[in-house]
Order: C-alpha cells, then structure tokens, then sequence
C-alpha cells in the first residue's frame, strides 16, 4: 500500500495535527491529542490509536499503561485536512488520565468552570503498575 | 461578572485554544476551529459560536456570511485546559464551507479518503451575498 494517503494530511510545520477521539457508541467526545504520520499510520496499521505525546515528545499507545487502549473503528479527515476524527471503542470506558470517562469534565456554569463527571477510577489504582 | 474563568484556560503561546463543535442532538462532530480569549467571551456574551480565524487574522462570527449561525448550548474544557468542547445547535444544518453538514466528510477506506457526505447547498448559494 502507498502511503499517499498520509500526504493528504496538512501536518502543521512541527508535524503534528490534532486528533479527536469520540466513543463510537455514545458520541461523547472523550478526548483530543496530537498525531504525527507516524502516529497515524501506527493507528491505521495497529486498529488502535497511537498518538504523539507532546510533552514526553514520543509516541504514546493510549493505554500502554493504563490499559486504556482504543480500538479505532473509523477514521476522518475535516475539510481542511487539518484535524483528525477517530471513532472509537475505549476500553474500560475511561479515556482521561484523571479516571474520568472523557477529558471533557468541566462545563462552564454562570462564570466558573465546574467539575459534572465522576472519576470511575482513581489514577493510582489505573497507574499503579 | 469577573473574568477568571477565563484564566483556568490554557492559551497556547500564540493566545488560541481549538474548539470543537458538536451538534447538541445528533453528537455528530462538526468543525474544529480556533479561538482567543476575546472570541470565548464573545461566544460566551453571545450565545453564539465566535472563532478566531488563522487565515484571515480577525475575530469570525460563526455564521456572519452564511447564516449558519451556531447556538452555543454548553461550552466544556478538557483537563488540560487547552481544548474547548461546544454543544451546539446548528443553525440551517450545515456548518461546513463547503455546504456540508460536518466539516469531517472524508473517511479513510483502505488507504484512500473517500468523500462520505453529500453537499446540501452549494458553496455559491450559500455566499452570494
């Protein structure tokens, strides 16, 4: 297979693009990181999303740790070929680091950003391997 | 009505966040686009989608050409506090320029990008103002 499919990809000038991870079955946003062609192409090869880890600046098989991998049942592209929209299966229905279903946790509420989802999980009892 | 809220957000070096709008009813992912602290507060003030375009260098009152407005029904922030989440309700159920429901019309199918989703209006209709 030719990879001219990750050509059609407009990488920012560090290579990367924001990817979006939705849970297939709900709709919930569960959470976005960055990607570059590698990431990507892992993701496509592997069913299973690989990201690029900004701050640790490797790739990061989301739940190489914490078991908390995604199965990624669709991928799209937005018109700008800038973003990246993964639907996916997350195991153990928790996608954030902080034990929470989506990274999406904090709903603005008359001037203050309030915390409405339940951890399921404590990060230690996920991160204690 | 003090502005902290706006501090928690984590504005990246050049002032802006990605936001992501998602259909309020259907979860369906619509754009991704980018704002800046005055285009939150406009959106929040507004109850409107307002963006900061990159391209254009000016602040993008979701709708302004194309009457595509986008009434914002909750506005959400991840955990790092650099990705915005709004749910909103569409308005004339296209939010792409290209006169498509969702920006994300491009599905990766065996290693090629396969336009999805029909066009509802075309681009010409939708600016000829």
């Amino acid at each position: 297979m030719t990879e001219s499919w990750l050509n059609k990809v407009n990488w920012s000038e560090d290579g990367l693009v924001p990817a979006i991870a939705q849970d297939a079955a709900t709709g919930r946003v569960l959470m976005v990181a960055w990607m570059d062609r590698d990431a990507l192409k892992r993701t496509v090869d592997s069913g299973e999303a690989v990201y690029w880890s900004r701050s640790r600046k490797k790739l990061w098989h989301k739940g190489e740790e914490s078991g908390h991998v995604q199965k990624v049942k669709e991928i799209r592209l937005d018109c700008d070929s800038d973003v990246i929209l993964l639907q996916v299966e997350q195991q153990g229905g928790i996608a954030c680091h902080t034990g929470r279903e989506s990274c999406f946790f904090s709903r603005l509420e008359q001037g203050h950003w309030v915390e409405t989802d339940a951890v399921l999980k404590s990060p230690d009892e996920i991160y204690k391997k």
